[in-house]
């Protein structure tokens, strides 16, 4: 049986909050109403998913102020990025027997 | 903002249904007793995934009769191939901003 999709980054959206903090780098402070907004999911919605990775060492939530305003910014961790890898890996092992035959040749069309 | 995951196939049990399905091959009878083995699946739980996959027409559930006793197979129909490579298509856009960074490199260890 083939490795486990980690269920903390598998679901739809906290994979595409976890693909868009790996893609800004590790370590890398993104603001949480940017995420919000390329993502287009609500704060609400957003600051659930954060909750679940926060809660799980991949994401560090920081809270600031700029000027007089608070500002949070969401924050991938060294954790985080390992377990982003695996999960890739494992993503990549579950989907080797299928990855030939179908995605972009004309089988699709 | 990339498509979306295919809600039906991207909950990884059904992930790993489809997956095995499309591996098959199109229209290839699985039996759901092989099925359950292969995926360390309960037959309840099996039951209930393919009963989604069935209602969004991506399965089609066969039951027969082998000699006295009832089969039950699961087939991957020819929608269910075009939405599973329509997701594949989707997974890819989405996580290729961070395949090459990700994955099997050293970056990992």
């Amino acid at each position: 049986m083939t490795a486990e999709l980690d269920p903390v980054i598998h679901p739809a959206s906290r994979l595409r909050i976890m693909t868009t903090l790996v893609a800004a780098g590790e370590g890398k402070a993104m603001p949480f109403a940017l995420l919000a907004e390329r993502l287009d999911m609500t704060p609400g919605n957003l600051s659930v998913h954060l909750t679940k990775l926060e809660t799980a060492g991949y994401v560090r939530i920081d809270k600031t102020f700029r000027g007089r305003k608070p500002a949070t910014y969401a924050v991938l961790t060294h954790a985080g990025g390992l377990a982003f890898a695996r999960y890739l890996t494992a993503l990549k092992t579950l989907l080797d027997p299928v990855r030939e035959g179908v995605g972009d040749n004309d089988a699709t069309n």
